[in-house]
């Protein structure tokens, strides 16, 4: 008998069809075949409670949209991971706050992780406190539904857990784990289309390469990123709350 | 004859297999079906120059994994989009510029998308310049390649394609739109798990209705996502580079 993975997904969606999708190919699809990890997607149909299978109802106040109701949700929630189940219960939802490499890596090293996607409007505000979820966003993009961006989620962690990555893949030096951005990477052919790979590269002094990939992943982030550099700016409001 | 589609995109991936995956369901693959964009995925592998097909190789100055080939890049992508191809080319990776809403809006209205997804260590820098590649990032997360996130970028354009989404997906009201996290939603039952619906969204009173979500709206964006309204902290690091 295999014994269970450590880390169990289940997603919760209207739209189970989409996984295990991306995620059943290369580097996570091989650790699900080899039964690093386990994925259930759940319909969140089958717990309504009404014989039209109804998920949604009009928003109160007023306004465009449909809105995924608390009590068909609790049901969902509650045949999946009842009270006493370790793992954290993530809403993918444009509210939330932006997920991290650092909580990506915490999640990666529990037992897994509850996800529930939000489609058309979002979901009635009440489940959210009623089950305790945590509400993630991914980029400050609207999607047609969460279930994209669960995946993406699934993606970040698989990769991290223990046995996933062979040697090949896992770099040290990763994005956001330092806080900075990667340093630029080059690979042969030394000349490209008259470009030529950056001398100290070649030069083979190993501390003067560390120095010239430091200041680049600095430069780097301080164009692209400053965020990264001054999160104090973001810090004081969020410890407000 | 079906005329083509508006919005056509090519991807350039080592794993085709993962596409259309999630976008071949729900809203996205029932605009697929009805033609109102168009994919491709297409393997990169088949632009190596060798026999074995390589599309890596290992970095310039040491370091662990592999990093892809500029010139293998350069064909693939030459293939797909040669020089006059009016689509942006985007380049999946966590060094890249957080995508924002904004710009899907923009990609949305236009002819459709390049989409490189990155894998192992990064692509050789020079095929950035020598292509144009736009280099964007969704969320501060390292993913096991760019395929996950271009499936959410995807996502998050193809709702926008005229057509697409029929009036009980489009919410005026959207998340980012406005530059605030959207307002918390409610619906029936009146009564869950002891928690009723707000009072004031039961009023009938639109005016307090719509003053009551714009201060929720503002409340959430306060506590949970300070950076939404503080973008000048933002702007002044970008606009000197």
């Amino acid at each position: 008998m295999t014994p269970a993975p450590l880390f169990r997904a289940s997603v919760l969606t209207l739209y189970p069809e989409m996984f295990p999708g991306p995620l059943g190919h290369a580097l996570a699809g091989r650790a699900l075949g080899a039964g690093l990890w386990g994925l259930e997607a759940v319909q969140i149909r089958d717990f309504a409670l009404d014989r039209h299978r109804s998920v949604d109802d009009t928003p109160a106040g007023g306004g465009p949209g449909m809105v995924m109701r608390a009590d068909v949700l609790a049901r969902a929630i509650d045949a999946v991971a009842p009270e006493g189940d370790p793992r954290p219960r993530l809403l993918m939802t444009p509210r939330g706050r932006p997920l991290t490499q650092a909580r990506v890596r915490e999640i990666a090293a529990g037992p897994g992780a509850v996800i529930l996607c939000g489609r058309f409007e979002g979901v009635d505000e009440r489940i959210v406190a009623a089950r305790a979820l945590e509400e993630v966003c991914v980029g400050d993009v609207v999607l047609s539904g969460g279930e994209a961006a669960a995946l993406l989620v699934l993606d970040a962690c698989v990769r991290l857990i223990p046995g996933v990555m062979g040697k090949a893949e896992s770099g040290a030096d990763e994005s956001f784990s330092h806080g900075l951005l990667e340093y630029p990477q080059y690979t042969r052919p030394q000349l490209f289309e008259g470009l030529t790979i950056p001398e100290v590269l070649t030069c083979g002094d190993h501390a003067r390469i560390a120095r010239w990939r430091r200041a680049e992943a600095e430069a780097a982030t301080r164009a692209r990123r400053p965020d990264l550099l001054a999160p104090a700016c973001d810090k004081k409001a969020t410890e407000r709350e």
